[in-house]
């Protein structure tokens, strides 16, 4: 399994869904609670996420965590 | 959020898909290369499980990790 494109594609459809919504990295940041840093790592594909901050981010953009793993 | 009811669900979800295959946790941790005990903790919920180890359970079942969210 190649984890890392795997991670990067995961990273690359939260960046799409959040732009869909015109959010930016901040706005999601502050409607997940999660550090913008942080996300902006996630959206690179750089992190081992956990199923919580998955969740928060689905939720964060009003989507089911489902349409996160498009394509994954 | 509900957290915890959203962790059950998600483990609910790896246990049907599992037995739904007759397999047993056992053939899963050997498929996933994931210890069984720690199996046994995430279909309970218990777990705040990352990304690798889901997709990891996901290529070990044959399915999408998508499936594994199914009312998540």
């Amino acid at each position: 399994m190649k984890n890392f494109s795997i991670l990067q594609t995961f990273g690359s459809n939260i960046r799409s869904l959040r732009r869909a919504q015109n959010m930016s990295q901040e706005d999601l940041a502050d409607r997940s609670g999660l550090d913008r840093s942080y996300l902006g790592s996630v959206e690179r594909g750089e992190r081992n996420i956990s199923l919580i901050n998955i969740l928060k981010i689905a939720n964060a953009l009003g989507i089911s965590a489902k349409e996160l793993f498009n394509d994954v």
